[in-house]
């Protein structure tokens, strides 16, 4: 779909296809959502349909997780009017961070930080991803905040997998994604469909 | 300054008292100005002091550097109902980019992509970094947009520093940062502030 034309469709998650599949093989991602912040109603929706849920919450700081959580988790705290906090890659904050250990959605085990002086006791945190996929990542984000005495609004990313951990998330915390419950099939068996389909690949060569 | 509370003044670059020093030493960068972004009155107000000089711009596409350049770039785009791209370290876009070698402020050799479906001829991109301190990282970002066809309508950080890059930068396109001229001598002498009295320091111990 063109980056420059406004679809005339405007259901829940219409721009998620504006996302481009894998063209480079095993070792990333099997599909980026970014492409879909490049147009700006879709950007713009998106941002809508991830707020929506939390309309009635209180909400003091929006916490983005690097570094593609920063695009949604900034653009959302602009909109809210609220500030925001970066969690980031252990290493790159020169001021006094908390840090967790995570196992990432590639299961490579590694580490993030967060600045110390962003949360007081009771400051209510909406944790934003680009997209969670085993939730590791995100649990890591959330113990982050609670282990400084902050409390977690809510969760959202473009899509939060029914994975195992996706599922906890969806459990214990409020949480918002753009997926319509008809498409998560879709996004659910993508480990099957896009790996599968290149090993089979692989293997004819 | 505390990050709860809202500063009577409203001066421009009023929040840059926000950033936060470098406490773990060599090795990090001297200062952390993501602090402010914690703050939403700071937040709000450095955006539109970067927005303010292109008000009467045309902007089709906000473009942010990888990683701290995607926090500021995205609140821009939300602020401007425009598209953002993601312009970031190689390797991780599963897509078709463009790519292009550049030497970041700490003196290493590094590469960066873009995707290559989101600009077409006469675009008119806004490039936003966190800081520009050597303008290496900048001046790459500049030359993916302009090879692709794309306008750079300007360049938009913080902080440009007076370094030979900075100014280079400043010379050829319009820019735009938060610091007030009295307050850039500050800016400019950092490396001769923390450096120097980090070596001084180190040579006492």
């Amino acid at each position: 779909m063109d980056l420059q034309r406004v679809s005339p469709s405007r259901e829940r998650g219409w721009y998620l296809e504006l996302m481009a599949p894998n063209v480079k093989g095993p070792g990333y991602a099997w599909l980026d959502p970014s492409r879909l912040y490049c147009h700006p109603q879709a950007f713009q929706n998106c941002m809508e349909d991830l707020v929506q849920p939390f309309q009635n919450e209180a909400i003091d700081l929006v916490a983005g997780i690097d570094a593609m959580g920063f695009i949604l988790g900034s653009a959302i705290a602009g909109f809210l009017k609220k500030g925001f906090v970066a969690i980031r890659k252990a290493g790159h904050l020169c001021v006094r961070t908390l840090s967790q250990p995570y196992r990432d959605y590639s299961a490579r085990d590694k580490l993030m930080e967060m600045r110390t002086d962003a949360i007081v006791p009771g400051l209510r945190v909406l944790l934003v991803d680009q997209w969670v996929e085993t939730g590791g990542t995100m649990q890591a984000a959330i113990r982050l905040v609670e282990e400084q005495g902050g409390a977690v609004a809510g969760v959202a990313a473009i899509c939060i997998e029914d994975s195992e951990g996706g599922r906890w998330l969806k459990r214990h915390y409020k949480w918002a994604h753009c997926v319509p419950p008809h498409l998560m099939p879709q996004f659910n068996a993508h480990h099957l469909d896009s790996f599968k389909a290149f090993e089979i690949q692989q293997s004819q060569q």
